[in-house]
């Protein structure tokens, strides 16, 4: 047990720790409402009206003398977060029975036992340490409240690459796990748990082949004995036959007989099995032209669609290579119209800053959704950005991610400038509405600004291999891991329309067609589906290699005007972090400038029209 | 403790374990003659004659009835193990009273007290696990065997970074090293540790500065406290202000006040202070194209000829960078006239296949020696290439290494064919000398192999980062460890003559202007002293990138005749190793020749005038 110096993050009004141990959400609810108008002090009561069949959704209302919230279950406390927040930012009652749009709003933790977390960039895990539970409970209580203040409601407590012991979760280890995820369940949050495809061969048996009966008596048996502990755990989460794990193919079956078994074993009990759809090979070898990444999944997935059970969701990465800063949707999002989808979406920023570099999410969020149309999936997940920091998430702007995923999650409409300034006026104390835009415009450019610092035009990947920050344009062109620019002397990228390796087609016909042409593909993405030549004309004339040097002068230069702003603004308690990683910032920015300029004009041997300084 | 499976490497014939625990070199020679003449059977005793003044010396005779060894305290072992080899290999006795060329032939161990070797390819630690020791004293007594049979006359024990707990080695581990020193002592060797500069900060100082007359004292109690338990320690080998060690430089000290001050504290014991000369900028910005890593060491060390303490060594790598396949000799071997050097090997093959791939160090070691002058310096180190293999150097034919450092440590001037014949004669028990014959070649040519597939002409550090295998030409380009090759669409490395970084400068006369001219300067080092355009003419008249296309091709072709040489050797109990080895060897060997053929046509544009196969 540590002590926590906790920031309150965008609670920052909610001065007081849950300190009752509420034993249900409307608990949570009364405690939070009462220390909150005892604070606010308009007068008047709030009186709560829970109708059990509301289940997560509330309405709002404001009468003379009171606040009204009804409410399900959990939609009680929605309600009385909303209302809290609401009379924080002086906003009106949103109108009419609030509901979320998915019923899962998912974070996944990538936690291991150890403590460590992988591709964490806060600090280490919130419940681990040492291959044990170990957590403060009041902290845990805090997070709850956190992620209830916007809705998420399921959390997955470990990494989805299951290391030794947390195999040990569901069975040697689930007393503890119960008891944190009892910690949870007021505020409305139920954990999953990450599983070991292979776990069967670990405790006794000599195959896990699904379609052992076996196999499939085991599991059923593990998850009577888990729900029995903990009946409201919302599933397993399962990563197999990727990168190395554990999966059906070693036993000739597919992804659907895989997952099918599992959530047979989860059924009975209202669990879902949340399979990742995180699938490619691996061990490809750079020589091989026609094996192309990004058409992996659909390769695999779209022949299953229609053959899942009702309660698997295929928990599909947003885009089809792995949260670049940008990609086109997955085409696994139009080709499973049968299959229920959750889109993953990454609040650790593994290749979008390490929340060192400020990268506001929201923005690519709206164009994500925008693209997708909400109706396409059922659920939505997000690998976590939170550890034992004091501020909770590595850089204090990153907790906006979390923020927005949670509203996102319940709203996929949500606009985005609204959001970014409720975010801020919850979290920081501006007397000049000057500073509040200051701010506001910082984290609406901050995802354009990096994509302009790092891989041009959707190349991805040109990061330092294995700790992915930091610029290393060929450290990954050679390796086994499918993601190659084959830049040369001529030009870069890879032809993925029919004429190449045929990813496009992948796509249902209005976009497969977009992306197809060169004319209609959005310039963003134009190196993630086309091989071009440095001469390339651009659509405002300039050619390819100049605009490659134009957006690294600019990127850096804005990362610097970034920086004299953050300066100036007041941050309270989190301007030390703000300050040192703005710093790092623009180092990262002026690496990733001087990196990219030279090695395309080493390769191409063009000159910036505007004479800047490229290093040879 | 494990159980051993000892091979007995080039000392097959010395079937019997030493278990009579030996107190001196003596007893020793006399346990190891009795039991090997007794298989020999040739009847003739071995009168052994120890003349305390001749110390490493011996002198062996032969009478009609008997053998006659006289010689020093230590080199009456000496004699016994050459007594012993001559017989195996045939040969006739060595004639008049036989001495090695350096004092000093010192092993340098890269193990942490974890049990890690840091750049180890043979398995773990022989005498740590654990953060403890932990070892079989047979097994250690058979290392002692070893060296002893080749002159290896000092080991030290930890590795020169001092990862904690190894600083417990001079104090708290004390008797628990000098126990480990007197199992080596009966074979003539002697320990040496590497101690941690900033130790009295450890140990309650408030300064570990050279000069303060309180941490001079210190080391001085140190000093005396452990030579009290081990008389003979050989002494200390300092790694300082190189690669983020602590070093007197963080006082404003020089190296040789640093080393001087530690040198006073063991010199009253007959002990060396060995202080490694391998100091660079590790946090250099690659736009930085005037400082230049090979000239650091220089720099630094040549103004301080002359100031060292009578029993400080120099240590110096035997080229400037580290270790790589093709290096000119460092200019500090002949700037340093008033200072004692010795010259740093490196057994482990940290960049040079990792005793995975083949390479039989003595032809390039003649090379240096021939270049070198033996005169030069007074002591030889070999980073270790052992560990807990059951063939101890992860690659049997590694152990020829190994042997070959003990015999160029005692005669430079060893002559490179008939040294691999002796240890192939010693190793394996070829019935044809076509067998012979055809290892002899693979080993003779295995340096030349494995440099043409590699980074070419001098090139250096094309390696993957971190683990220092595999291909990666621009994996340390943009580092902060200042090894660049700067390759363009034009042209490729550094000028390194008086016109750029001036590092030939540094040479003496002849050798500068050979260095610095393309006309003498040899093929092999083109790359590493000149910046040259792909069309340049080469000797035959072969363009570079022609010559670099068919190193590679060749190169990997030479590896495939390795393999084709090496599946029908009759290698006994090597031959799973050997075989396995070979076959990632000829695998590593072509990724090598595409990736480098690759990124030298993806620059260049030109094509192989013999239309083989350059992938795009």
């Amino acid at each position: 047990m540590s002590t926590w110096k906790d920031r309150r993050v965008w609670l920052r009004a909610l001065t007081w720790d849950i300190s009752q141990e509420p034993d249900t959400p409307l608990e949570t609810a009364e405690e939070e409402l009462k220390r909150f108008m005892a604070v606010y002090q308009d007068g008047r009561p709030v009186v709560l009206e829970t109708i059990e069949e509301m289940g997560e959704s509330y309405r709002l209302s404001q009468e003379d003398k009171e606040y009204h919230i009804t409410g399900g279950r959990t939609g009680i406390l929605y309600g009385a977060y909303a209302l809290i927040q609401a009379l924080l930012l002086k906003k009106s009652l949103p109108e009419g029975v609030q509901a979320p749009c998915y019923p899962l709003r998912m974070l996944n933790s990538w936690d291991n036992m150890s403590g460590e977390i992988e591709r964490g960039y806060a600090g280490r895990s919130l419940w681990f340490e040492g291959d044990a539970f170990s957590y403060d409970p009041a902290r845990i209580r805090q997070l709850g409240r956190m992620l209830a203040s916007v809705g998420v409601n399921v959390i997955s407590l470990n990494n989805v690459n299951v290391h030794a012991p947390a195999q040990g979760l569901t069975d040697r280890l689930l007393p503890e796990t119960a008891k944190l995820a009892a910690l949870l369940r007021p505020f409305g949050i139920r954990i999953m748990l990450s599983v070991d495809f292979s776990l069967p061969l670990q405790r006794g048996l000599d195959t896990a082949d699904p379609l052992d009966p076996r196999v499939e008596e085991w599991w059923k048996q593990l998850a009577d004995g888990i729900w029995e502990k903990i009946p409201d755990l919302a599933g397993f989460l399962v990563k197999a036959d990727s990168e190395h794990r554990p999966g059906p193919n070693a036993y000739g079956r597919t992804h659907a007989e895989g997952a099918n078994m599992l959530a047979r074993a989860v059924a009975p009990h209202g669990g879902v099995l949340v399979w990742r759809a995180f699938v490619y090979n691996c061990m490809q070898d750079w020589r091989d032209s026609s094996t192309d990444r990004p058409c992996a999944a659909y390769h695999i997935y779209h022949p299953l669609d229609g053959t899942f059970e009702e309660n698997v969701i295929l928990q599909v990465k947003y885009g089809p290579f792995d949260f670049q800063v940008r990609e086109p949707l997955s085409p696994l999002f139009f080709g499973m119209p049968n299959t229920r989808l959750a889109m993953e979406l990454q609040l650790a920023q593994e290749y979008t800053g390490q929340q060192i570099d400020i990268f506001a999410m929201p923005p690519m969020w709206r164009e994500l959704f925008d693209d997708l149309g909400k109706e396409r999936i059922r659920a939505v997940a997000a690998v976590s950005n939170l550890g034992r920091d004091d501020c909770w998430t590595g850089h204090p702007f990153a907790a906006l991610n979390l923020y927005a995923f949670g509203r996102f999650g319940w709203d996929p409409d949500t606009e985005v400038d609204a959001l970014i300034r409720d975010w801020i006026r919850l979290t920081y104390d501006f007397s000049q509405i000057e500073d509040e835009d200051a701010l506001a415009r910082v984290l609406q450019e901050s995802r354009k600004t990096y994509e302009k610092y790092t891989a041009p035009l959707g190349l991805c990947w040109m990061v330092n291999p294995n700790n992915h920050y930091g610029p290393s344009p060929y450290g990954y062109e050679f390796q086994a891991w499918g993601t190659y620019n084959r830049a040369d002397r001529n030009a870069v990228g890879i032809d993925r329309t029919g004429n190449g390796t045929g990813y496009t087609d992948q796509y249902p016909a209005p976009l497969a067609g977009k992306y197809a042409d060169t004319d209609t593909c959005p310039e963003e993405l134009l190196l993630y589906f086309h091989r071009l030549p440095y001469d390339y004309r651009m659509k405002d004339g300039r050619t390819l290699i100049q605009r490659i040097y134009d957006d690294h002068f600019e990127g850096c230069e804005e990362a610097e005007r970034m920086q004299d702003i953050l300066e100036k603004l007041p941050l309270g308690e989190d301007t030390t972090e703000v300050i040192e990683r703005i710093h790092r910032q623009t180092d990262n920015a002026r690496e990733w400038r001087d990196v990219i300029n030279t090695f395309f004009h080493r390769l191409s041997g063009a000159e910036d029209e505007k004479n800047r300084k490229i290093y040879d």
